[in-house]
């Protein structure tokens, strides 16, 4: 249960052979990338190895690479902060057996034998670019793409804070490596569902402004779900609409959960933070990005959520 | 009229003063970065210097420094590929005395007296960074951020495959300037005016997919701008909307022009070639963006249309 550094990792690695990777359940791009990326770089060493996800998004199928049976001998975990985030399955037969997780949450557990962590990283792909870097693997344009679809998304297509100098200059790399990056980014980052365009049609139409458009609210209920026919989870982009709406400051997103039960998601704009909005209802989260409960009354919910943000947009100063 | 070097175009820049930077008309984060990044870069070498331009778009006015008025001796334009592009004003009195034109438009006619010229670059913006980089400019966040503008703006945020490495690297290196690039890149690419929200929503409620989803259809009319109080100047991205639906290769959107004529923007995927749809009707364009005029009668210009995005769907095996 300790941390271990690039050397260290990489020799490890280097002593392993008929390795397991797992990821996270719900895999996301970083997820899905730097694990088939690194199944492709133990195999450049010669090694047997595979990789168990949970359902791939069908955008991101094109990252998996063949895998094999065998009894691992090794289990590797990416991107992972917390054993309790492996697949079900997985988690009970492997999740007290991980000799190596290698991740970027600085809120990170260290649950495996010996973790390599960058909590500075942008995503887990651009820890193994490092580690790649260091063991001399073969940078081809199979495995760069792979920890391409990580570090992008993980960024949103280096928009988001996180982004950093290194972040570039580790993507730099792999457009070198022959990263089709037009293309792939037309299909990672331009590309909605024609159930999500659906979808997001209705909730468009649920927005309101208010407060003098310092804040906007927006309505999910699971009728919407149901009349677009899309799964919740394929929804969660959703969320950053309210504040993407020039003068806003507070984005509310009120959401009707399966069990009827109303939800916020409240997105901010500095001086505005999330967080203390939806603590007024015993919630929490990031400064701006935050989430909270609201009862099982939608008129109420809608009333409660914007009499708190009405508070704080008041408190500083922007009423 | 020729094409000049670095090391020149810094040596003439370096003789100058009193000088007029000038962009194009209708200007972008390309336009105004590059040219209010140059002032300040000049102003650094003790020159006095002004900039001229169009009216700024909201979300670019923080761009802009304070100018002053004297009678120029030089003129220098930035991401200029032609002098027809200069605002009205500016054409007729400088057009004919550029001395030094700043540009990545491979298509730049060479107006001016010197023109440096990277039609490699992503944005003007970036042949400046190299240009400061020769001069030995330091690098200010105050210059940073412009060129940071320039050089996101133009790609879409390190979105577009005019995005290379070089690109990316000049984007670490003005992070490492200083730039905010996370509250920046929330303004530039994830801001929408509440006019742009309403007039997107009724966008969208006039898209039908066409041809077992291989084709989507968008029409936009004059009464929408009216409706959604936007003017139609604002409204160009919306162009990109239909081939962000999973599926769809042909991305149409049929316009109502201020003279009732209605126009067509043909977005493809790969096989599918933009301008061989339009170039049915006269128009023409880019591989995967391309234009053209479909006539007064609504009705018909979307059976047109559809009846062309149809024959190539089928050329290419897509039907």
């Amino acid at each position: 249960m300790s941390i271990t550094t690039i050397e260290r990792a990489w020799a490890r690695l280097s002593a392993m052979d008929d390795v397991l990777i797992l990821t996270h359940s719900a895999p996301d791009g970083d997820a899905v990338g730097s694990a088939f990326a690194l199944c492709l770089a133990l195999r450049q060493r010669g090694k047997r190895v595979s990789v168990h996800t949970d359902r791939l998004p069908a955008s991101l199928a094109f990252t998996a690479v063949e895998t094999e049976d065998f009894e691992p001998r090794h289990v590797v975990t990416v991107d992972v902060g917390d054993k309790k985030l492996l697949p079900e399955g997985d988690r009970e037969r492997y999740g007290d057996r991980v000799d190596l997780n290698i991740d970027h949450h600085g809120t990170n557990v260290l649950f495996a034998g010996e973790t390599l962590l960058d909590p500075g990283a942008a995503a887990a792909s651009e820890v193994l670019f490092d580690l790649f870097e260091y063991g001399g693997i073969e940078l081809t344009k199979e495995i760069a793409t792979r920890l391409y679809v990580g570090v992008s998304t993980d960024t949103g297509c280096f928009k988001y804070s996180n982004t950093t100098p290194k972040t570039l200059r580790c993507a730099a790399r792999l457009l070198e490596a022959g990263v089709d990056n037009g293309a792939l980014n037309i299909e990672l980052f331009d590309t909605k569902t024609p159930e999500y365009v659906a979808f997001e049609r209705e909730a468009m139409n649920s927005l309101s402004l208010h407060f003098g458009g310092r804040a906007a609210l927006m309505v999910i209920t699971q009728q919407m779900y149901r009349d677009a026919q899309i799964e919740e989870a394929d929804t969660q982009g959703i969320n950053g609409l309210p504040r993407t709406i020039a003068g806003v400051y507070a984005g509310l997103t009120v959401k009707e959960k399966a069990d009827g039960v109303f939800h916020a998601s409240v997105r901010t704009k500095a001086p505005v933070i999330a967080s203390e909005i939806c603590a007024a209802f015993g919630g929490g989260g990031h400064p701006y990005a935050a989430g909270c409960e609201l009862g099982p009354d939608l008129e109420k919910a809608k009333e409660m959520l914007l009499s708190a943000a009405k508070a704080s947009l008041e408190k500083y100063g922007l009423l």
